[in-house]
C-alpha cells in the first residue's frame, strides 16, 4: 500500500509537523520512500464527525422544493409522509448527499433512517447501498420517526432492521409525540437489550416533562447496564429547565455514561456546553436533517454547524469556539464510539487540510478543503 | 457609455427576463447594439445592502489575532481602546474588507465609525479614503463608542465629524453605557437638529431600561420633526419586554418612522420581524464587526447574515426566508434611503447574479456570485 508523508503542517493549529501515514494509518516513523504532500503550513484536522444526520430525507440531487408543511412537530412528520414518495430512491438522494459530506471533509456519520410499516426497510437498504461505495463510516439507528406505540406494527420492522445490519435502536419523544413514554421506552430498551445493541433516542420535549423522561431514560440504562451505549438527541430540556434541576439531570447523565448530540437549533436555547464537558459527558454535533422536507437548511459543510452553535452559545474567545470544534470531530467520535480516532500515531488516516492559521479560522472561513480518507487524497 | 443585456435572467427569482443597462440605469428599453450576458437563468438580485457595519474597527488584511476581550460591553470597549493602535491604517484595514463586500455584492454600506479624543476624526478619514476609490456607496455615522457624555470632547468631536462629510449623528446605550440617557439623548439630538441630518443610535440596553429609552428617542423624533431620520440599531429591548409593551413600542417607533437595524445576535431574542414588517417599520440588516477585536465573525457575505437571521427567527417557508432577503436589500434600502434602488426601469444598475433557482437557495446555498455595479461587470 501507499505511504505518505504530510509535510508542513499543522495538527489542529500546533506547531509545524510533518506527518507520516501508512496502510492508511497514521505512523510515527518516516518512510523514505513515501510520496510528499507540501502542506504548507495548512492546519490538520481529523476527520468530522456528524454525529446526527437523517441522510435518508435529503432532497439533494433533486430539483428545488418549496417548504409544504406547517411549523409543529406532527405537521413536519405527516407532511413528510404525504411527499416522500415522490423524492426518488434513497440511495440516489443520500449518495448525492454523502458526496457532499465527503468534499467537505465529514468522512463518519450516525444517521436515523425511518422505518415504518409503509416503507418498511427501503430506506434502511438505501442508506446502506449509499454509503458501501464511499469512503465514509455510517452507523445507521433504526428510527421510529411516524410513531411507534401510536404505529402498529414498527417495533418488529426496528427488530429486522437491526438483525439487517442496522446498528443502534432509535427513539422520539416518547410522551410529546408518542403518547405513552413508558410502553414507547420499556419497548426500544427491551429491543436494545436483546439485540444487544444501544440507543439514539429523540427528545424534543422541552422542560420538566423532557426532564421526566431524561429520569426514565437514565433509569433504564443503569438497570439494563447499557451505561455507554445510549444517546439522546436534541435534549432540548436540558436548557429548558431551571439551574438546580440541569444540574442533577447533568450528573445522572454523567454517571449513567449517556451521551447527548446537539444540532445547534435556532431558536431553543443551546446545551450548556461548558457545564457538559466539566460533568464528562460525552456531546457530539450533527447537521439534523439537510434540504429535506423539514427545512431548507443546511450543505453537507458541517463547519457551518459549528459556526452557528458557537454564535449561539455566545462565544468569542478561541478556547471556546475550539471547543465546538471539538464536538464535531473527538466529541462526536467518542459519541459514535469510533476506534483510533484523532491525529497521534496509530489513528486512522481521515484528515482535512485546511488553509488557515488557527481552528478559529477553519470555523470563521471555513475555507475549500483537501481532505484524506484512509490515507488516500480524494 | 455602455449598454448592457442581462438574457434569460430571473429577477428576484421570478420568470425568465431580459433586463437592460445603459449608463448604469436599468431602463426598459432594449437597445440593438448592447453587450449581451447570457444570464443562463441565474437569479438576479439589486445590491446587498449593509445598514449597519463597523468597518473602520475590522482586522481584514492583517494576520489572525486571538480574541483578548472580556464578555461585557465595557470590557469589550477597553479592550478596543488598549489594541487599536496595533492594527494599522483604517484605510487599509477598511479597504481590504469592502473589496470582500463588493466581491459579494454588498455595494450600499452604513458604517459607524469610531470618534474618541485620542484618535479624533482620523478613523472617519480612513474609511472615506477607503471608499472614495471602490464602487460602493458609503453611509458614515460619527459614534462615540467610548463614550459622550462620559468622554468629554466628544461631541465637539462629533461635530467636525458632519462638518467633514460624515452623514449622520450615533449614540450609544444612553443610559446603560454613557451613565446619563437624557444629557447624552439631548446632546446627539441637538446636534443632529443642528447640523441637519439624522441620527442612528445603538440601544444594547434590554427589558424596561432599553424600552425606556425608546419612548426617549420617539419624543425627541417628534418633538425635532426628525420622522424618517432616525435609526435605533440592535433595539434589543423590542424582544425583550412583554407582548403588550412591544405592541406599544411598535406602534410609536412606526408613527415616528424610525427604521430599526438587526445584526442577528446569537444570544438575544431576534426582532419580532412579522410584527415590525406588518406596522411598516423599515428595517435594515447589518454585519456588525467582521473579523475585529469585538469577535473573530464574518466574511463579508452579507448572505450569511440573512441565513443566520433566518434560521434563528424560526423560518423554514420559502415566503418568510424571502422576507429576510428582503431585509438585507430593500429593507437596508429603506433605512439608509438609497434613491433609485431595485430591480425596476429607472433604478440604478446594481446586481448579483447567482446560480441558483431561488431565492431560498440564494440564502442556503450563497454561491459564488458575478456583481454589477453601476452597469459594470465587476
Amino acid at each position: 500500500m501507499t505511504s505518505l508523508r504530510l509535510s508542513n503542517v499543522r495538527p489542529w493549529g500546533g506547531d509545524p509537523a510533518d506527518l507520516h501515514i501508512a496502510n492508511g494509518v497514521l505512523t510515527g516513523e518516516p518512510d523514505p520512500g513515501a510520496e510528499v504532500i507540501d502542506g504548507a503550513g495548512r492546519l490538520v484536522l481529523p476527520a468530522l464527525v456528524d454525529a446526527h444526520a437523517h441522510v435518508d430525507k435529503t432532497t439533494y440531487g433533486g430539483p428545488y422544493r418549496r417548504h409544504t408543511a406547517g411549523s409543529s412537530l406532527a405537521s413536519l412528520i405527516d407532511n413528510e409522509r404525504t411527499h416522500r414518495e415522490s423524492l426518488g430512491p434513497v440511495a440516489a438522494r443520500a449518495g448525492d448527499l454523502l458526496d457532499r459530506y465527503i468534499a467537505h471533509g465529514v468522512l463518519h456519520v450516525r444517521s436515523h433512517v425511518d422505518v415504518d410499516p409503509v416503507i418498511g426497510l427501503a430506506s434502511i437498504a438505501g442508506v446502506q447501498e449509499a454509503a458501501a461505495s464511499r469512503p465514509v463510516s455510517m452507523q445507521i439507528v433504526a428510527f421510529p420517526q411516524s410513531g411507534l406505540i401510536t404505529r402498529p406494527g414498527t417495533l418488529a420492522l426496528m427488530a429486522d432492521a437491526i438483525d439487517a445490519g442496522a446498528h443502534l435502536v432509535g427513539g422520539i419523544d416518547p410522551a410529546g409525540f408518542d403518547g405513552d413514554p413508558i410502553k414507547h421506552l420499556d419497548a426500544i430498551f427491551g429491543l436494545a437489550a436483546d439485540k444487544g445493541v444501544g440507543l439514539d433516542i429523540h427528545l424534543h420535549d422541552r422542560g420538566t416533562l423532557g426532564a421526566w423522561q431524561i429520569d426514565r431514560i437514565v433509569e433504564r440504562t443503569n438497570a439494563l447496564q447499557l451505561q455507554g451505549k445510549v444517546t439522546i438527541a436534541h435534549c432540548y430540556a436540558l436548557s429548558t429547565v431551571d439551574d438546580a434541576r440541569q444540574g442533577a439531570l447533568i450528573e445522572s447523565i454523567a454517571a449513567a455514561d449517556i451521551s447527548l448530540t446537539t444540532t445547534a437549533p435556532g431558536t431553543t436555547p443551546q446545551l450548556p456546553l461548558a457545564r457538559l464537558a466539566q460533568a464528562g459527558v460525552r456531546v457530539g454535533l450533527g447537521h439534523d436533517g439537510v434540504r429535506d422536507l423539514w427545512s431548507p437548511y443546511g450543505t453537507g459543510d458541517l463547519l457551518e454547524k459549528v459556526l452557528s452553535l458557537a454564535v449561539m452559545s455566545g462565544y468569542r474567545r478561541d478556547d471556546d469556539i475550539d471547543s465546538v470544534l471539538r464536538l464535531a470531530t473527538h466529541g462526536g467520535a467518542s459519541v459514535i464510539g469510533l476506534p483510533d480516532y484523532g491525529l497521534t500515531a496509530g489513528c486512522a488516516a481521515n484528515l482535512l487540510l485546511l488553509p488557515v492559521s488557527s481552528t478559529v479560522e477553519a470555523v470563521t472561513e471555513r475555507p475549500q478543503r483537501q481532505v484524506i480518507a484512509h490515507g488516500v487524497l480524494l
